[in-house]
């Protein structure tokens, strides 16, 4: 017997449409990038669909809205689908395109509420982005049990050196806040197996 | 306006069906496992679908395959599906669950013609697999161009430390000329921006 697999599919929350601004909306600074971020974070928690993690694709000059991505984890069975990755590949597939820095595309920006674990790291340099704004640091994730994996020591070193600039402790407070609403509700820890 | 976001779609190649064995079929040895998933990185370069990578998912113990990835980077655009991610992601939606390792589940291995980069690598603790199979060294894909990112100088270490057995150059030479015809082809190096 032969088989036939599936489309691989990640759904964003039924909710992320109707929280979001208009599609016209221009995010200026960092800080208001991140604040959109985090909201989508917030709602994430409360509404129950996944962890504590949301970033977004912006156009770097314009500040419009690309791409948002929410964790998706759990309710998305995909270990894969932590909030930068689904923001990329989401505004990739919007681009038609694999690389965000093709000459066709303007200049990206990654804003994300908690600074990459060591998959999302590795991502980065492969998506074109040119520019990654951090919220809470990734001790703050560690410091409510989530596990960020292998970083290189000076991992804001390894994406400069690749042409992509790191902002790091955007709105740090309000971003540290969602993490232990997070806590504070008891919400899973899915970590690998052996740290369980 | 506001804008409706679409799924995040992931589309395996036509032909991977067709050319796959009955699914019954056991793969007893890791050289069995290589031979397959060699095969797939071959077809994805002939048939024009892809980089000349492939990975997939057995149950450790059946030798039964679970799931099949390739590389489809730049035909899905999405810098995100490598052939491992792609792997880990079909397996776990096939699951019903983000945890490979899970009670419920038969523990996994993961079988990929050449060794992860930093992204997949990163990946791997968060998948619940338990053991990690690779032909060709990751020196041998930057031979022919492509950029396997930073990793830890003993990667295969960090993965033992988590419970994730590593066998490297397993069929090395027939993994090894995959990549050699795929440069011999002239096919796409699609890195990050700042390396071409």
């Amino acid at each position: 017997m032969s088989q036939s697999y599936p489309n691989i599919v990640l759904r964003l929350p039924d909710w992320l449409d109707a929280v979001l601004p208009p599609v016209e909306r221009v995010y200026a600074s960092r800080e208001e990038r991140m604040g959109l971020v985090i909201n989508l974070a917030r709602q994430n928690i409360q509404r129950g669909t996944g962890g504590p993690f949301a970033a977004a694709v912006f156009d770097l000059d314009s500040g419009k809205l690309l791409a948002p991505g929410v964790n998706l984890v759990v309710d998305g069975h995909c270990s894969v689908a932590h909030a930068e990755l689904v923001a990329l590949m989401l505004a990739q597939q919007l681009a038609g395109s694999h690389d965000l820095g093709g000459s066709s595309h303007p200049p990206c920006e990654l804003v994300t509420t908690t600074e990459p674990c060591a998959m999302c790291l590795g991502a980065l340099p492969w998506a074109g982005i040119i520019s990654l704004v951090c919220g809470a640091r990734d001790e703050d994730a560690r410091a409510i049990g989530f596990d960020e994996g292998d970083k290189p020591a000076d991992w804001p070193a390894t994406l400069q050196q690749r042409g992509i600039a790191v902002h790091r402790d955007v709105c740090a407070l309000q971003a540290r806040a969602v993490l232990q609403q997070y806590r504070d509700r008891g919400g899973p820890i899915y970590n690998g197996r052996s740290t369980n």
